[in-house]
């Protein structure tokens, strides 16, 4: 009976039981006249969340991955030069994508653990003085080592070498969780989807762009059909989808954006924070390390956690999924063996999370970690009980 | 969000998501000759789980409470003596219900954390030479105290002092969760609900009743027609209901004794007797006392606990509610404000369990109690580490 | 996969999606502060829909025929007299039930097929000189026959002969698709329920009591508890139930209530009429007579219709259903064999019904019904068609 | 309240409530050794479906759409030569995608109405002495007309020709619905959904693929990482995925097998061509034609309906939708304003087709299409009673 348990992945999320029954919608016709009123508030609620006012929303039936794919596919031609750190399994997965795809990447290697390193973006791009560099791809918060990148110092660099490559950015698992600023901090293309911060069903990317990447869609020799901005963009603007749309994730989707504005962006992201720090504080109190090598660098939907030498991250995640049916992220691509994710994004509480916590402590346990039994536990109830608000209002309300 | 938490009141329970899916069933005709189909495997089922292959199954689209109504109405008339130990909320109420309806109640005070006191029932029933009392009443489980009785030992003092009193006995608490023997313990009415050991929605109570009581509904003079059994069983009989039937709780029945069969009974109980005695460790750290006198009498669906002198088992509740989203019960009665009860019955998980007394410990931190945070996790956590069975094998299966 | 058909029983309904959804509810904890804040907008809002702002709102975990019992227990006392008419199925067992619970009914027999006799009604309570009448009860919308009696009339007769009986009224399966003006007709209890005007499931006996009926539950003495107005008005007032409610159809009542309210009654009944008028018509057309005798007392949410001489009702519902797969209401008590009956209540489209017209024509040619194929799908086609609404507008708003 | 009507749409279908509750599924980890037991199930049992025991399976989460590009880009390089015939909307569509990907696409131009052209494909190939054309690719069911071609006919015409490309088939609205024989016709690579056939929400691109195509993909140029067959298949192979899988779907497709292969696949074959039929017939009664243009061609899962000269289809589905909120298909393409379509796929019972026939028939009457009233339903109900089949049986079994 351990599918009651919540997951601690680092996405998809629990989907909460309002978005679920949000999704129960029967077919209706999506030629129909009535379609663009589903639509319509869920491209427009999406622009508050990705922050921005000038970018278009753009969707498609598909996961994060396709969201990158449509991201290059509608600006890039072939052999052109795009510019990336890789710090973690997904920067270099995009790294992947934009070879397979004929791209010239200029890879920047960074320590897994590591950020997007704002001042080598800055020597690459300042040495590129006849612009070769076409777009600039960072992940905002790269899940496999819970690391949280400075977009705006991204930028920042950009400016400072006054390039004028796009900046697309990979804000899958942090977007909806953490703040993100798509107009202010100059983001051409961010991407996402509807299982992470929004709490969905697997199933829809979820694209902001903004209007210098738009005007690239025109001449970018990219192939593509099922991605193209254009066509999704045309029938989106009279009120339909190229193609059969995903209408359960856009009901989905429209309930998922009631819920964040309800509850306040500003108190979603501090709630993210505020389950992120006690995790952290039990991390520290076992004795063990983040895979993210600095505070600023932390993420609030996952943290990556080195187990100690001489012990396999593998036979931890193995030995709770096993014995104890609950669901934690494995050491992805070099930490594979080395780290174990624990993903808190999403529509968690802090008792959730104490459950959590616990249950590794007896995986732990059981694996004879040198971890004293309860100690992170009882670090993130004292964090927890220190920073509590009352929900009895807002329930009462 | 906190309505992502499970509740640990004593029911009803959290209700997986197995059987809210088999809830889901639009409307049917109940007088269709489908409808038998339906039934009659929840009927069936029934019987295995009270432990009866004798007694007949007789349901209403009622809580507990309507049951106890029907059991007593169906065999008794107004002025039957019935003979009843009061020890706590529940076994009260029966005694009021029976005075309501013009029966002679016989009450034996018992303090409220002990059990059925089957030497003074021994001795009232030898003292009634002329066998008056019509019916002995016991409560198996005493959801305000967390104390189970001797079912087995009641009937014993009956058959010790030759006495042919009917023998009902409320297992609504119980059923599903912890052994039930109709026939071995010779009970003529048991009495059960939908929302406990059956994991579903409120909303049927559920009877087995012997043929030595069914005998006496010609004769029982108590008025009722919503609960007859007379026209229960001829309208099952011929695959119908008297009146409209509550068809989603019908196939939640069918769907949970599938769960229960799939399981195993003897599985389930002694995972319930798992996750509570996980409990019991927990509040023996604290240095907390149960309401339950002795270890014998320790409900595995609920525990009542004593707050620490000067402390108000309601302030806990509210707090640990009010700031933490999270449920408990209340202590009833002349327990109000002296104790509270953890629920721990129906589809929960060690996790789970764990996330309900960290977050208990959280609560009483906040209102001092001199109870050190983590000792009841820590107590928790070790027992069900040393006694955890892999849960791989079953899903991969 | 004839599960998809929707049913014409007349009731429970077809259950609309929204409604659906709003009783996927988890267990939260109905002794928790918040529980006041779901129970008590569905005690107000039925109040509107009952029609009145004097009497009180009490539900029951239980059907109709509950409320039924709730309404004589808590009124009335062994041997009290009761005044009541029988003219089909439904007041003929809440005649049964009262005789059954001890009361004297004094019965005005009518044929079946006519309605509640105002002016026999008033004869008999005018020969009443000592008022040993205690209560008139009446069947609102008699299911059985297909007719809405008249309660004004009802009341009216007794404002003639300037009795003080209570005017009990079972509105079942007209509350919510019919009108019904509690206040203004004078009706001291009305009976109703989940599975009919409210669209949900079944499991909820709602009941509207005047002050004046209240009045009587501290002298009446006929036994009862769980049905007790006293207990469940005390804790309703409390912002609690004396047992465990039924919270997924407290829900599910909420949501009712605003998809009633959203509509707007008036145009709830609207839609009801029309419906219906397009059933009858389509009966009109194959040369088939309504059970009802005359056009005032057509029911807006049962159609009873007689077979032609020489053919069995049964064998068409069963037929309709064994090869269709279609639910039709089959003939109750002395109509059965004789008539069969077309449910048209809830939330049903033109479109529903056309399919239950024509599905039904099907099976009337199969046994050779004297009935034009088609001529009753056309002659409500007509109908609808004459009278039909934009959907659209709603819809897009 | 008219999303409580069917829609007859050529799909998404109508959602059964058996496969509404399986996509109900929290979320899982998906790196979990027990994914492999869910999806591996569906892998297997859609093998039966497409007709093959050489093919693999390769799902995407997308739509049909993506599952074409999925299909060229694993096989195809930039230049390659394609064969295609155009004859209605979606093999437009393919060809123009095959174009934006920069192949050179030889297009037999067909009349809309007919269906894939064997003889001339022979001719073609024939003509291509030297291989140059690497694909042929055919749309099964053309859903913009309502014709179903003979694929095995192309087949025929490959084979006369000794001709070694690819038969790349699109059956994404005949799969589930109506026969295919991907081994036994020859095809390569067979492209399909979740929301027609499977009767499932929209998201899930289904793809059947023969050893020779697969043999293909480590050639193939065309750029993708999103549809890489071999990214898909190599993380199928241990269990997973290469990104989030579409869960919910997953377990959709799992009880969407049962469901056909329980009835069993020639019965749902056989069902879909008594539903159309009837629909058939109608539209013969009503005096229209159908866009298909002979009998051969007609298809069993959407029939497109020229209207009368001197009227506008977009009026018709206008009005039914506006007035009775009934979703019909609009003509597509060269058809739009000439025909509409009527859906008749997925989990249909007569009863929902006659409600679509009755209400076609006030939508046009409204219009004052020369149509009597009712002959299109009378028809409908003629051939589906002497077809009939008893349904309770099943039922009850």
């Amino acid at each position: 009976m351990s599918d009651q348990n919540p997951v601690f992945i680092p996405g998809p999320t629990n989907i909460p039981d309002r978005l679920r029954r949000a999704m129960q919608v029967q077919t209706q016709d999506h030629r129909s006249p009535a379609f663009v009123n589903t639509l319509a508030p869920v491209l427009k609620g999406c622009k508050t969340v990705f922050g921005t006012a000038k970018g278009e929303i753009i969707t498609f039936p598909a996961s994060g991955t396709g969201g990158w794919e449509a991201a290059i596919t509608n600006t890039l031609s072939p052999g052109d030069k795009v510019l990336v750190a890789r710090y973690g399994m997904f920067s270099h997965r995009w790294i992947d994508m934009c070879q397979r795809h004929g791209l010239d990447v200029q890879i920047i290697e960074c320590p897994w653990g590591s950020g997007a390193p704002a001042d080598r973006f800055q020597e690459a791009l300042s040495a590129d003085k006849d612009h070769s560099i076409k777009a600039v791809l960072v992940t905002h918060n790269e899940t496999a080592t819970g690391v949280r990148s400075d977009i705006a110092a991204v930028r920042g660099a950009m400016k400072a070498s006054n390039h004028p490559a796009l900046l697309m950015v990979d804000c899958v698992s942090s977007l909806g969780s953490m703040p993100f600023e798509m107009d202010t901090w100059g983001v051409d293309i961010a991407v996402s989807g509807s299982q992470k911060g929004f709490m969905l069903n697997t199933g829809m990317a979820i694209l902001a762009v903004s209007p210098k990447a738009l005007a690239m869609m025109e001449t970018a020799k990219l192939p593509r059909t099922f991605f193209d901005f254009r066509d999704m963009m045309g029938a989106n603007a009279k009120g339909g989808f190229p193609y059969t749309p995903p209408l359960q994730l856009i009901y989905g989707m429209a309930e998922s954006l009631n819920m964040l504005f309800e509850e306040g962006l500003d108190n979603v992201y501090a709630r993210h924070t505020r389950i992120a720090e006690g995790v952290r504080r039990a991390v520290a109190a076992w004795g063990l390390k983040l895979v993210a090598q600095t505070p600023d660098l932390y993420s609030d939907t996952v943290s990556a956690v080195f187990v100690p030498e001489g012990f396999d991250s593998n036979r931890l995640t193995e030995r709770v999924f096993g014995t104890y049916g609950m669901s934690f992220g494995v050491g992805l691509g070099e930490m594979n063996g080395r780290a174990f994710r624990i993903g808190h994004l999403g529509s968690l509480t802090e008792s959730m999370m104490l459950s959590g916590l616990a249950t590794l402590e007896m995986a732990m346990a059981d694996l004879n970690y040198p971890v004293k039994m309860g100690s992170g536990v009882i670090a993130a109830q004292e964090y927890y009980r220190a920073t509590a608000k009352p929900v009895l209002a807002e329930k009462a309300a």
